[in-house]
Order: C-alpha cells, then sequence, then structure tokens
C-alpha cells in the first residue's frame, strides 16, 4: 500500500473492477470452472429479482450458500438438455466501493446488464439487466466474492432456463 | 492533491466516475432528493435530442436554469397520475475528462444507457441512449453539477413521461 | 513512470481506457478521420464473427491490413447511397489489461455494445455486440492500435452496411 489515502482508494477501486471484468470475461466465454473459483469456500450466491429484495423476501431464482452450491448450479446447466445455444455478454458499470463493514469485509456494488445472442438468430436480446451487492474478502492476498446477490430489475425468460449472472 | 501530474488526472477521473455512479444509483433508487443534491443551486439541466442539439437549437424535453426547477420538475413526475410503473437502471461509460475550461469549471462528457423495464412485463427496453455534456464545479470540497446536457440519440416514448436521465 | 508498480499498472489502464472513451466518440461523432488516426500504419483491423473467430478462421466482415486500408473502408461507405442515415452510440467496458506481450506490444481486451438509432424511429436497437481484442504499440509517446479484432456475437444486419465498430 502506500502512503496517500486518495491512491490507496484509488488502487482498490481497479482491484474489484478488474475482478469484475475477470468474472465477466469466465462468464462470457463460458469458463464455469474459473467463475467457481472466484467465491469463497462458504460464498452466498442469490440471483433474486427486485420486486422480491425490495420487500426482504429472500426467495430468488438460484440460491446457493456455498462454493460446492455455486459449483453443482453452474455444472447442472450444461447437462440439461432443454437448452438452446447462446452466447451472453456482460457490461458491468458504475462500480461504487460502499468501505469495509464491521464484519472486515469489503462491500461495493455495480450495475449490470447481460445481452444474449441466440446462434440461430441476428437479434441482440437484453437478457438481464440489475445489480450486484456484494461483499468481497481478500484470501492469500487475492479478492474473493464472499457473497454477490444479483438483483435484477427484469429476466427475459425467454427459452432459456436461468444462466449465472 | 499528489505531485505527480498523471496521477492527479486520474484522481480527478475517478472523482468524477465516482460521482457518475452516484448519480446513476440516485436515480436508479429513485432518490430523487438525492439526485436534486448533486447540482449547483444556478445549475443548469437540460436533455434535449440530438438532432435539437447539432443545429443548435436549445428546445429540449427537460429545461431547467436552477436547482430550484429541477427540484419541481422532479417532483412534479411523481404526482402525475399517468405514470405506469417501472424500474430504471443506467450505464454511465466512456467517460471523458476534457480539462478544466478558462471559467474555472471542470469540462466532462459521458455516454449513457438508460434501459426501462415495466413492473408488469419481463422485457427490459433500451428506454434512452445518448451523451452527458457536463461542467463540474467544486464546493465545500465535494464536485456538484454546474450544468448537465443529456443530449439522446432517441427517445422511447412508451407510455411514459420523461424521467430525469 | 512513477515507482510504484501498482500505481504504473492503474496509470497504463486508465491510458487504455482513455483510448477507447476517444475511439468510441470519434465513430459516434462520425469523425472517420479521427478514428483511422488511432491505428499505427500497418494495423490490422477487423470484423469478425464469434462463431468463425472460434474455428480459427479468418473470414470477417472488415478486413484490413493496414492504415490505408482502413481509410479506404471507412470513406468509402460514406459515398455509399443505400445507407439510412443514423447515429450509433458505443459504450465499451470491461477492460482488461493482458500484460506485454514477447513482441513488446501491450495487449488488451474489452467488451462493447454499440447501440443503433435510425433518424426516422424511435426506438434504439442493439446494432452489436462484442468483445475487441487489442494490441497497442506506443508511437512517439502515444498509444495507437497496432490490432484490433472485434469479435461480435450478433449483427444486426438491417438496412445498414457494417459501419467499422
Amino acid at each position: 500500500m502506500t502512503t496517500h489515502p486518495k491512491i490507496d482508494a484509488l488502487l482498490l477501486h481497479h482491484e474489484v473492477e478488474t475482478f469484475n471484468a475477470s468474472y465477466a470475461a469466465a462468464l462470457d466465454e463460458q469458463r464455469l470452472t474459473d467463475w467457481v473459483e472466484m467465491f469463497t469456500e462458504d460464498a452466498f450466491y442469490a440471483v433474486i429479482s427486485r420486486e422480491n429484495a425490495d420487500k426482504g423476501l429472500p426467495v430468488g431464482l438460484i440460491y446457493c450458500d456455498s462454493k460446492a452450491m455455486i459449483y453443482d448450479r453452474a455444472f447442472a446447466l450444461e447437462k440439461t438438455s432443454m437448452f438452446a445455444p447462446r452466447y451472453l455478454r456482460h457490461i458491468i458499470g458504475n462500480l461504487q466501493i460502499l468501505g469495509p463493514a464491521t464484519d472486515g469485509e469489503l462491500h461495493a456494488r455495480a450495475n449490470y446488464v447481460v445481452i444474449q445472442v441466440l446462434y440461430d438468430r441476428p437479434e441482440a436480446k437484453l437478457h438481464q439487466v440489475g445489480v450486484y451487492h456484494d461483499k468481497f474478502r481478500r484470501i492469500d492476498g487475492a479478492l474473493k466474492l464472499a457473497e454477490r446477490r444479483c438483483i435484477y430489475d427484469n429476466l427475459l425468460v425467454d427459452n432459456a432456463l436461468c444462466l449465472p449472472v
């Protein structure tokens, strides 16, 4: 760390932004094993509608409370036959570092847009739009997600099961 | 400030980016009072079509030349009955700091996309796409918008009145 | 350059991000001469479908192996009559600096979304979504693109010829 607090804040912001870019690339390129490795062993990962989140309801489309469960969820989808081939593309923006919380974890948020293209169609569609509410923990020097709650404004159900976002 | 001009430029870029992330979050979460507080007392805020802006025509969809007027405009919409409930989500990207102008204000620009979801529909739509042309002024150490001209390429009129962008 | 490697990495990331913001602004504002000047004399520029890129097929929609060819391609389109007037808006995000390669060039990637609006229609459409695979070279102190491969997930052919992305 440097000795200038503003520069330290900037370096931390950059580290989280870099993490999010890697996270997006792993999902966009369907490297699901790499994606799973970005979480802590006890990570919480959920995909919840904004409507439910606003009401404090925890019910989500995806709900995992460990890395093992995240792993199962990710690869279960790959083996499903009712799954038309598609490309996904993430844009993650508007990152906000919300400061360290009392639990020693780093809280952050960022908006996300996932754009979907079916192999046999020229049109790209807004598959999912929302916000990540995150808690990061540093393990052996590297940031990992201890919690990512994906709160979506919409979900284009289309002919898709829900992929991780 | 540090003594390295490149680092100072980076810190300033980061400060404006952080401002824009807060601005987006305030609108996305419908915290309109917080949004209004991001402007100076004498702020100019307008939402103008690219066609009119290119021709130098000032006529806009929204046109406010003080914070009081911005406040009125923001809350007038909330009291309108012909307004279907919806979620908005901003992505602000491609920030460019254009350097300090002779008037002592910081000039900047950024592209924006506003995605809209009606409560009762699964589809997200590109509500508005455009560019912010901004002038920032520092007041008591914090950046405020002295001017934001939102030049939109399109406006999906839909069943919406125009919300702030 | 400073003496802190993390700060140097951050400054380099910022320099590429600034480059991409200028690149997007040049295309969005149809300043094609400015756009062409962002490439090296021997630059490679191609727009290739993800399907072909994944198979290692070099065939693309646009394929230029020099700045002169990029120039010709850019201005050929302007003289075509079958070209409905439109606005484009780029959002470039998720920048990743992939480190210097053995050839001394800086490798990077970033996701992009190009949104298109036809003059006479209110709807914005996702024109093209994809990823830039880039090699940058420093010439007289400034970054230039020695290679940009635009790999698109989709292409909305619409009534458009293909513009540079």
